[in-house]
């Protein structure tokens, strides 16, 4: 039984003494603690060593006080047991050798047995697990298909996704197949996950907006959606959460894909998605990053705001604070503490 | 009078026979006869030079056959006039020297004659508009207050924003300053250019969606509708076009400014914006960029299933095919040409 159970609650819509908060990217660069144990070893390294995966995770909970903890982890690890070599640089970025740009290319990639390719984060899950002792609940994750897509077609990071874009206006069935096969991965891998004690699990979509809205709905949201499914037949007590960011205009499409709750970007405002989406989901979110870059004073306004705007909470809401992405590498861990204090201090008047 | 008014006539929302096309960024790096003259001189001795500056300008209604030219020019002359130090490598971004950081800095910075500082502006409209000889209207252009302030307080493209989100978020009294000093140079500029020839006016908001909702409405917004009201009083028969881009989630509020048109990105439904915005205003857009990466006949494919989804023009609706954002260098001039022949052909049957 989880001591504080909030997230799980916040994500069903039940009702919450207060609103629960945790942040992307809360275990990372900008803890001193987190750098301690980065010295030992690279970023992939890190992710498969699950003795150091399972202290990143939880060094937030201990020293900021967050009310979940995300396994340390990437979503590329995903490309990388299909086949590509992965290097991650954090401060560069990440790159995928050999990117995938034709049907042999993609003939070549495996759809693997997750029990075996990803078992070091079955074992860093289930270590984590063991060492929080259920103080908060432990949230597992996978990038979306098409997210994943871009990185393996481009081979890392891209500004205009040129060959993922080619790729699916001039080879869209090649393109599905693709995104087929990550897909299989996605879902064998988030029930992996949950099955080894993951009590809710994230989609990030983080290239979601580079797609027009019908080619969300042909390249992305089917796909998410295949996920979704699978999961919640399976264990429809775990919570989905899908954040596609700045998909800001197809929200209550993403609502339809089964999903528990939607991670907002900071750049639509709360009490606007509440109101279109009419508590049909939990909502998380949105705090834009750089906020962490003012001053306690400000960072406490701008979290009361958001609070205000998502607003009272009825016996079917649900709102988990967080940021509109991942926290920054240069914020102040005591800043990142002032918000959490404040919404674990200020949110109880709201429910 | 102008040979080919289908664009003045379509942000306007007055009948036309056929849609009119012109496409950001279209004097540029992706046609050859902009290569040549370029290797001559670098991108802003181009912009200082108006023989240059006109002879790109009108490259791309000579070879692709636009309803329209654009003043040869980039959005960061305005800071460069303020008294910052500009260098642009295109491959590389501009950076502005000696980043404005605080109130020192600000007072540094001087609010420009427009008629002396970017008189080479003007002398490059001139003669555009000597040799275009009417064949095609021409815009002017200017970037909005908000996505100059980033330049300048940055020093040149940013991933997060940092300083000027600090700027903005702890020190917004400065920033009010800077912003209205940038205005107010938005607006003489945009004077200068429709009182020496410019047809329409476009203002670009590029990092629009880096704002929260509330934060755009006070730091970006006002700024925009100052301009386009100054202009309106001056000049109410000369066309004002707002991109501001990505922001989708309030299209209506950028309607509110009082610009006669909309730019949209390619990440929302044309035919969701022109069901939002109700003909307000007329709509501009919004075809993907690396669409021009497809093949001659996936790119007709998508350019139908823009026009239709647009629909049926009423006599108060309005459309200016472009694309969602600026043309890549890398994409092929025939590809171009045949979006334009396509629209010119098949965009009568929806008037």
């Amino acid at each position: 039984m989880l001591k504080n159970d909030l997230l799980i609650r916040a994500l069903k819509r039940q009702a919450c003494p207060r609103t629960p908060i945790w942040v992307m990217r809360q275990a990372g660069r900008y803890l001193p603690e987190y750098m301690e144990v980065r010295s030992k070893a690279d970023f992939v390294t890190l992710c498969k060593t699950p003795e150091l995966a399972a202290e990143v995770t939880i060094q937030p909970v201990d020293i900021i006080g967050v009310d979940a903890a995300i396994i340390f982890s990437d979503i590329l690890v995903i490309p990388e047991a299909m086949g590509m070599r992965l290097e991650i640089i954090e401060s560069k970025g990440p790159r995928l050798y050999e990117p995938i740009r034709s049907g042999a290319d993609i003939d070549n990639l495996k759809v693997p047995d997750v029990s075996e390719a990803l078992r070091y984060v079955e074992d860093a899950i289930r270590l984590t697990k063991k060492q929080l002792d259920d103080r908060v609940p432990l949230i597992g994750f996978a990038g979306a298909a098409w997210t994943l897509f871009t990185y393996a077609v481009e081979g890392g990071g891209s500004k205009n996704y040129k060959y993922a874009k080619e790729m699916i206006y001039n080879h869209p069935k090649e393109a599905h197949k693709l995104l087929g096969m990550i897909t299989q991965v996605i879902t064998d891998f988030l029930l992996m996950q949950i099955e080894c004690g993951a009590n809710a699990v994230q989609i990030f979509d983080s290239w979601a907006s580079a797609l027009s809205e019908d080619d969300y709905k042909e390249f992305s949201l089917p796909y998410i959606k295949q996920s979704v499914e699978a999961v919640k037949a399976k264990h429809p007590e775990i919570p989905v959460i899908v954040f596609a960011k700045d998909a800001n205009t197809i929200l209550p499409e993403l609502a339809d894909t089964g999903c528990d709750a939607l991670g907002l970007s900071w750049n639509i405002d709360i009490a606007r998605a509440r109101g279109i989406l009419k508590d049909k989901v939990a909502l998380q979110g949105n705090l834009d990053p750089t906020m962490l870059y003012a001053s306690p004073d400000r960072i406490r306004e701008e979290a009361s705001k958001i609070l205000q705007k998502f607003g009272q909470h009825t016996d079917s809401s649900g709102h988990v604070f967080n940021l509109g992405h991942g926290i920054l590498p240069d914020v102040k861990p005591a800043h990142l503490k002032v918000l959490v204090d404040y919404i674990k201090e200020e949110s109880s008047k709201y429910h």
